[in-house]
């Protein structure tokens, strides 16, 4: 209960009430959440009015010192909260945050870009040339899709790299394949099933679950997914890499590529999601066309990302939409903003447009041709080359070997662990671990240090004797 | 039926019928499609050996040519599309885009960020600076929810700005609001219903129905939503704008927010969503604690955005989870890359550490208050002002005011877009029109204008005497 001595108030009572309270208040001996009495009780105990108390309670109510609910009486409210707060303040919270990757002093795994190999400098004044020249547009919202300028670049760029048509409307960029994989799934609707290659990219199984999709996997075989997997998954959505699967490097071959896609014609609601992530290093031999080129019914969504080609780190991917998928996107994605700032937009539009991405590519598929050739060398020239099959399909940032032993993928990536060097075995990959082919390793040469494969094949072979 | 002449053949007769098929092909002879004999027909028909018609097909699907259907035979294929794509190539296909938004004289609607009101200066030496002095840790992926210095940096600014004291690693950024509401649906559950403002943000019904959740309504008060309309929604998350009310500008006082506080408490699977997003713009009194704050139960996500604050064309927002659903974040949701560009990470942390953010923001206050008085004065003396009522709150990028008519919204904002003026209602953001309350017109004034008002005042005075 609230006592106050009411002798010798020279003030309006109801002030001297709302004082009284309020510095009981900040000086923490009323707290937060506690009850006060009803304005009838404080003024029948005290032989004041209750208006008194009403009006005090006002200003109390009104300067937010304290609240009411209704029906319930008054509270002590907690909102001194900003004064209470210390100068300078970082609290660290019990939080459990996702396992840290350990840090290997040779990662086989690694597929992130050596940042030598980034275009910085030239980076860096285009980005300097868009901010200079082209504030307006920055300022000005960009279609859900992209902004124009990006687009008709991508699609120059597809047209002759890949030997696309494609309309710029038809492009739609985002930030990052996994963003534009929840739209795609809007897009298509939600009751389509979902098959994925098994093995495959399991972060797919992951998303598609978040969606609350299906999601069912298709074996391969040595010309990538089969139409009798697809067919026995029931999935009415193919999403495959065809031209350069992951993680095996297969490439399916023409044949395959019909068949997949009478496949897809066969009902209407089938389509094929064909993503063509790392399509920009094909090492020799004529580019293979994609689905969506040999397509003519409008079935192939293609897909690709700037992740490989210059960084993953900036989030720019993008999909081609057949004509009609495109006018659904407008007509019913159209509310939602585009997730690629436009600063990075119109910097990218200007990296393409000028040819600095075309220099960028050519000169990357030396590097990572001679990282390869030296990778493979090394590897062959070593112990372990008698005690292994290098694994060559012409393209991508990585390639597997197959080790002759009859010591399980596990037991190989727990020992190299503990020599500090990580290698991914492909049975990783397989979805139904039953199906799962041992012995085969993935080597990643994106962002490997060639000199110190040797003392990873030394590594290697002493594993596999032991 | 192919009919090749056999005479005075000089070369291996394989190649002879390789090359005559592959020149039809190119020719288009043969289109693609086309079945060709079985290699028993054609080799009985000619007289030559099936081994020989079986060479030739082999080395014609090897090159791309062809490709067989099992059990069904040889057909053309169309993979030649590379060499028919011209040097310079842009398609254009009758996709139908959105409608454009018109273009008008003045646009009292427009939200945009004033391109004279952004630090391009700084931003593009900050730039310039992270490209030059962070190039390894922009090639090194961000963890999902953003790299640490910038969630310690927006950790910083929560502090001084909003008296909000939280762990960098309770917070998530993304590209986008809308993104995060995404990632906020996969985190909360798909199984429940959120209950939104009426009236309010129209998107975000759009962004539910989108998820498949069930999305109601709640009537609100001039305290903002109700707990009636809360209890009545039966919804579970109650997506709110308590600091700011979008459109009408309500700021829901400290009685209300506990009460809703209250509703949250009453069933463990009851969340708030509190949107703060133009909380940087409040020109008087003090900035009322954010509901994250006054709540001890772990029941309130905050967002916010660079939107308001910076430009929106950045897409950069981000969200401030209570610790058990950071952890439930980081358990079920960190397998998703980051949709921010480590480059604008990098340049945002620095912006904000560096005291720009703050300079901007105070820059922008006194700008923003000067554009509204001017706006509010320009009103009241112009002829409309005696027609209308001026709504002031003390906060945000817009106002409401109400006009002495009894014309229809509809008519008067028809009226004023031919004269070249756009003007919206608020019974536009009714989301049960029957509800409605006639008459209000939002005023926003990020990028208006001002010496354009005084116009558009004598405008709307002439639509309402008609």
């Amino acid at each position: 209960m609230l006592t106050y001595s009411f002798e010798n108030v020279k003030e309006p009572l109801y002030e001297y009430i709302y004082k009284c309270i309020k510095s009981d208040i900040i000086a923490g001996n009323l707290k937060a959440g506690e009850k006060l009495p009803s304005k009838r009780t404080f003024a029948r105990n005290n032989g004041i009015s209750t208006i008194t108390i009403q009006n005090a309670y006002d200003q109390l109510m009104s300067e937010g010192y304290i609240f009411s609910l209704p029906k319930k009486g008054y509270y002590v409210a907690n909102i001194d909260i900003m004064s209470k707060i210390p100068k300078e303040a970082r609290i660290a919270l019990d939080i459990q945050l996702p396992e840290e990757k350990i840090s290997y002093d040779i990662d086989l795994s690694n597929n992130a870009i050596n940042p030598d190999n980034f275009p910085f400098s030239i980076w860096a004044k285009l980005s300097r040339e868009t901010i200079s020249n082209r504030k307006k547009e920055l300022m000005e919202a960009s279609p859900t899709g992209g902004k124009f300028e990006v687009r008709a670049a991508i699609a120059e760029h597809l047209r002759s790299f890949r030997g696309m048509l494609v309309d710029p409307n038809q492009i739609v960029i985002g930030a990052g394949t996994e963003y534009l994989y929840g739209l795609l799934i809007q897009l298509l609707g939600k009751d389509k099933s979902y098959c994925i290659e098994n093995p495959g990219y399991k972060k797919l199984v992951q998303i598609y679950k978040q969606y609350n999709v299906e999601c069912k996997f298709s074996d391969m075989d040595d010309k990538g997914i089969t139409v009798d997997g697809l067919c026995q998954s029931k999935a009415e959505v193919a999403h495959i890499t065809p031209n350069h699967h992951f993680p095996t490097g297969i490439t399916m071959p023409a044949s395959r590529r019909y068949e997949v896609l009478a496949w897809a014609n066969e009902k209407n609601n089938r389509y094929i999601i064909e993503d063509d992530y790392d399509s920009e290093f094909r090492y020799s031999g004529k580019p293979i066309p994609t689905l969506f080129s040999m397509d003519v019914c409008e079935k192939v969504i293609y897909m690709n990302t700037f992740s490989k080609s210059l960084t993953p780190t900036m989030r720019i991917s993008y999909m081609v939409l057949p004509v009609h998928l495109a006018n659904k996107f407008y007509a019913q994605l159209s509310f939602y903003s585009c997730t690629v700032s436009n600063f990075e937009q119109y910097t990218l539009a200007a990296f393409i447009n000028k040819g600095y991405f075309e220099k960028h590519i050519n000169r990357m598929r030396l590097y990572y041709t001679r990282q390869r050739r030296q990778l493979m060398e090394t590897i062959i020239k070593s112990k372990l080359g008698k005690k292994c099959e290098v694994i060559e399909n012409d393209s991508g940032l990585h390639f597997l070997i197959k080790l002759h032993t009859h010591l399980s993928d596990q037991e190989i990536a727990n020992r190299l662990k503990k020599k500090g060097i990580q290698m991914k075995a492909l049975s990783e990959y397989y979805l139904e671990p039953a199906k799962s082919k041992p012995h085969y390793f993935i080597i990643n040469y994106s962002n490997i240090d060639v000199d110190k494969v040797a003392e990873a094949c030394e590594a290697i072979d002493s594993v596999l004797n032991k």
